[in-house]
């Protein structure tokens, strides 16, 4: 089974990554890019567990370790 | 407009972030963690152009600048 978590930084926070990406494209000479933000993808191989379990799994994962939950949110999906 | 930049590492090459990310699941106590990779996600925010433009501006952002080709594959994706 497969899960797939996405972390973005909250809006609202500052997003230095995706603030140096937007200039740098600037400065590559893309004039059209207004604003950029940079997430991450995990995508886990999990041992063949309930779909319901492995959500509540992969939830625990990303409140102890995968995502900063002050500043970045998440949505975690499960595929089979 | 808006344009959504997947980059992951491709297939068969290694990936050490991914790799740590599993081997401290593991070390949390999370048993059923057969692997992970890590990628990235990029939303760019862009004027106003065609959407075929869009596609066209944001692979050569892809080869440019976003991501590594030896090592990453991306995909992009367009959204009004």
């Amino acid at each position: 089974m497969k899960a797939i978590v996405h972390i973005n930084p909250r809006s609202g926070v500052l997003d230095p990554q995706g603030q140096a990406v937007a200039g740098a494209l600037k400065h590559l000479g893309f004039a059209g890019v207004l604003g950029a933000r940079q997430g991450k993808v995990i995508e886990l191989d999990l041992a063949d567990i309930d779909a319901e379990q492995a959500r509540e799994q992969v939830t625990k994962m990303c409140e102890q370790l995968l995502a900063n939950t002050v500043i970045e949110d998440y949505s975690v999906q499960i595929e089979p």
